[in-house]
This record gives structure tokens, sequence and C-alpha cells, in this order.
């Protein structure tokens, strides 16, 4: 059995435009380095090396939290020593707190021998979004530990699918502005109109078949979302110029990613990719508000 | 260029449960009958050998009507003689106007030398379909004239997808009331809550991706609908004793097929296809209701 273990935890993009609380993506960069170390005493140790000046209290800390959760489980005691150098910044869209929770798991249960499944492993990693936000969500988590574009079918009781997908380049903006995870869930109508949802599930269904069948094309025309990003892009200065300008550049399309304030465009090219990237840049530049850009791909393996 | 041509033009499913509006299956049995001959002068000649007493007259009549908006596409003047015999009964809920527009303007367009393109033939279709119901849908039109699962991302622009899908039994029971598409349409409510809305994208996610990757299982527990069929089931006796019984059966699961009255299951091999069709005879038998029940698969070929 291994001592000592070292992960590179990536970001994710919840919701994917249109599948809401169901769908997200595993992105290759960028990452959260995680090193874990058993311990012959039982408890968790977690040392940050980043500025972020998150807790280290493990009931705190959404990696502590989910590996609480996975020591529950577990038939006797255990003890981790945590290292974790964040490069997705808190409160960025980009599933920072799921990359501290699912690495974290992720890493104890290969240190352990494996005993638990990758179904166990996203509960136990939701046990710690629920400190980060509240709420006891899987749309990051499972794409970070699966890769690739995955489904919650449904969260109680807990349905995952891993959707197959062709090569795509991502373009991220993350405009250094605070969007918080209750905020932009609080702003949403509790009720929609039955004909937008009807064409909310259009888009779902067109975005999964178009995933599945390797057609760019129909993943472009079912990137649109007419219930969520109406009412959330308000909070995101930009976001109008950053979508219309990227689909003129020729990406397939894009949106906020998870709630925000990051936006991600989906290209089928590296060309296109990094054109959206320069305009990208060119908006914030313009509005004067701080940003930082990643051009990079949907990442197939698991963590 | 053929003078004459016989159609068998199939009934379909429309909605599939957890796909209302958007999704729609074709099935190999019951299936209309209509010839088709061109004529030398201009107009539409319309028999009917059933005894359903529909109009004749080309506007009043679902396939007269989509030849007319057909004709309207055309250079020049054309007649055409239509026989129909309908074994789809109209109003039971298994695409009955569908079967008679999409086969009229599919035989016309292969009597001319195939000028139009499927999508053209579609849009065509509806214009009949408007007539049988008020209402412009393609959920029925589109999987009688391509065959197998088809989606409708997008009505208006029309945006037409094909969905790959493994082999099927189709247990069908139409009992022999009436429900109106209008009435069934107007029952449902303008709003739906969000969370609703979340779970039932989730199961069409699921659904299109157990189609495409050939996943009974996923299929199975897909087939949900927690927003149109608690409303609409209330209109026809029977329902939950036929849908949990032929669940204990074996069935993947189904429900209303398009707005009733029939129901629809879908079985993995032919055996529990013809169980869950005795189940339902067994039901209609002790509510007392006249009853019909068809045991046929999904039909993959277009028409």
């Amino acid at each position: 059995m291994r001592k000592e273990i070292t992960l590179d935890c990536p970001a994710t993009v919840a919701n994917l435009v249109c599948g809401f609380d169901i769908l997200g993506m595993a992105l290759q960069d960028p990452c959260d380095r995680i090193t874990m170390r058993l311990r012959d005493e039982p408890g968790i140790l977690i040392t940050h090396t980043d500025s972020y000046d998150l807790p280290t209290e493990p009931e705190k800390n959404v990696a502590g939290a989910a590996l609480l959760d996975l020591t529950a489980a577990l038939p006797g005691p255990a003890g981790f020593e945590l290292e974790i150098t964040k490069n997705i910044k808190p409160g960025s869209g980009l599933g920072s707190s799921a990359a501290s929770a699912a690495g974290a798991v992720v890493a104890a249960n290969k240190l352990l021998g494996e005993p638990f499944s990758r179904h166990d492993l996203v509960r136990f990693a939701m046990a710690g979004e629920k400190v980060a936000s509240g709420v006891k969500h899987a749309d990051n988590i499972t794409p970070c530990i699966l890769g690739g574009v995955t489904l919650i079918r449904s969260i109680f009781p807990l349905d995952i699918v891993s959707l197959g997908a062709p090569p795509l380049y991502v373009t991220v903006v993350h405009p250094q502005i605070e969007v918080r995870t209750s905020d932009a869930r609080q702003i949403l109508r509790k009720e929609v109109l039955l004909k937008n949802a009807i064409r909310q599930w259009g888009n779902i269904a067109g975005l999964v078949a178009g995933l599945l069948q390797g057609d760019y094309d129909l993943i472009g025309r079912s990137l649109e979302d007419v219930i969520i990003e109406p009412v959330r892009s308000i909070l995101i200065p930009g976001f109008d110029e950053v979508k219309s300008g990227s689909r003129e550049a020729g990406a397939l399309g894009g949106g906020i990613s998870g709630s925000g304030p990051s936006i991600f465009m989906l290209s089928k090219t590296s060309n296109t990719a990094h054109e959206v990237a320069r305009l990208m840049a060119g908006v914030y530049q313009r509005i004067g508000i701080d940003y930082k850009t990643y051009v990079t791909t949907l990442r197939q393996e698991p963590l």
C-alpha cells in the first residue's frame, strides 16, 4: 500500500448552458494539486500552500469534510495528512471546492487500496460541497472524479451517467468579481413557463445527442439557455459581449460556468479557442475589470 | 416516373414519457395504407375505404391539407388521387392524423421524383396536423417519416435530430374512450416548478443517452414524467394499474402515448411485451372498458 500520493484535480464547468444542475465537464487546466499521506494516528491534518487563507479545521474545510464522510464509512480509524495547493480560485465558478473535495476522497481511496466505488466517492465529496455552498450538489464533483462530460440524471437517488464526447477546446475567462453561489441561486424564479421548459429540454436532448454522436453543429445549436442565463448573466458585466463576440469568432457556443462569474466557450479548433481568448481579454480590458483567461481542452481521463 | 404508389404509414408514439413535445418514435404496427396516383388535371381527390367517416374535402382532411401545402411549393399545378385505409384509429393517441399527413406528402414526393427534402416534407405534413389539432406540431410526423426515435430540438426554427436506438419491443393498449388532444393540452399548467423541470430534463438527458448508448436499464430509469403525466393520466381510467403492473411484469417503463388515451410500454424481450399485453387486457376487462392491444417493435426504417 502506498503511503503518499499526489494528484492534480481538475477544474470543472457545471451546467453546460442548458443542463442546469445535471451536466458538468472536466477541464485539462487549471488543476489544484493535492498531496496526501496516511498517518499512523487518526485525524486529519490540512496544510495550504497557497494564499487563499482557507480554513484548515477539517469540519470547515471542503476536503476535510469530504474526508470525514469517507472516514465514517471505514471499519476502523484512519489518519490523513493533506497538503493542498489551489490553482483554481475559490468563487471562480470553476469547481474550486469540488476539486478539493473530489481530490481528497480519490487520493484517500487510492492510499487505502480502493475500497470504495466511484459512486461512493461522489457521495463523500458531496459532503464537502455542502460545507462550501450549503447544498449537496454533484455537478462539479462528478466530472472531476470521472472525467469527460457527466450527467446527474437524479440526485436522490444518485444516478450518474458518463457521456462520451468528441474532442473539444475550451476557453474560459474569469472576470475577478464576486458572485456567490447562494446569491446566484436565490435570484432564480421558483416557477418557469412550461413553454420555456420545453425549449430547454429540447436543447438538453440536442446537446446530449450532439456530444454522443460527435455532431459539433448540433452541440452549437443546443448551447442555448432560456431559463437560467437570462437571469444570472445580469450579475456578470460583459457577458453579452463575450458571448456574441465568441460566436462571431467561430466558437460553438458557451455561457456561464456553474454559477459564474467565469464564462466558458467551446470550440472545435485550437485556433478558434485562442481567438476567443483574445476577444474575452479585449472585453474586460475595455470594461476595466481584472480577468484571467485559460485556453484548454475537455479532460477525458478520470482523476 | 411512377404513376401510382402504395405506402404503409406507421403509428407513432409522441412524447416518450419525459420528452413532452420533443420526442417521438415509430412503430412497426399498426399502419394506415395510402395509395396515391398522379392525375393529369390539377386538384386533390380523396377516398376513404374505412368506416371512420373522415372529411374528404382537401382543406378539411389532414392528408389533403398537407398535400395542398406541398402543391403550393411546386413550380406548376399538380393533381393527386388518394385512397386511404385507416387502421390507426383517429383519437387513439397513436399519431393517426400524422400517418395520413406524412404518408400523403411522402407518397407525392416519390411520385414527383423526390424534389423535396425530408425536412420539407415534415413542414408540409405539419400543415395537415394543424387541421387535426389546431396546432402545428411535428412530434408524430417526424418519426413517421424518418423512422426510429426522433428529437424535435426546436420547432421554430425546425431542428430535427434522428436518435439511434437499440431494438425495443412495444406494447400498446388503446382503451376505447375519447381524450381530445385540445382538452389534454388545456388541463396542463402554464407554469411548472423549476425543481420539477430540472428532474424532467435529467430524465430526458438520461433517456437520450440510454437510447444512443443502448443502455436498457438507463432507458428504464429515465422513463419518468413528473410534469405532464400526473395531470393527464387522470383522464385515463386504469392508467396507474397498467403502469405499475407492466413494470412488475418486467417492462422497462412507459406511459401515455401522445395525449392518450393509448398507453405504451417498452420491453427488452418479446416475452415480456406479450406478458404486458395480457396484463393490460386484464385491467380493462376488469374495469369494463373496450380496448385493443398491440405487441410490436420500434420501426427503424424511414417511410
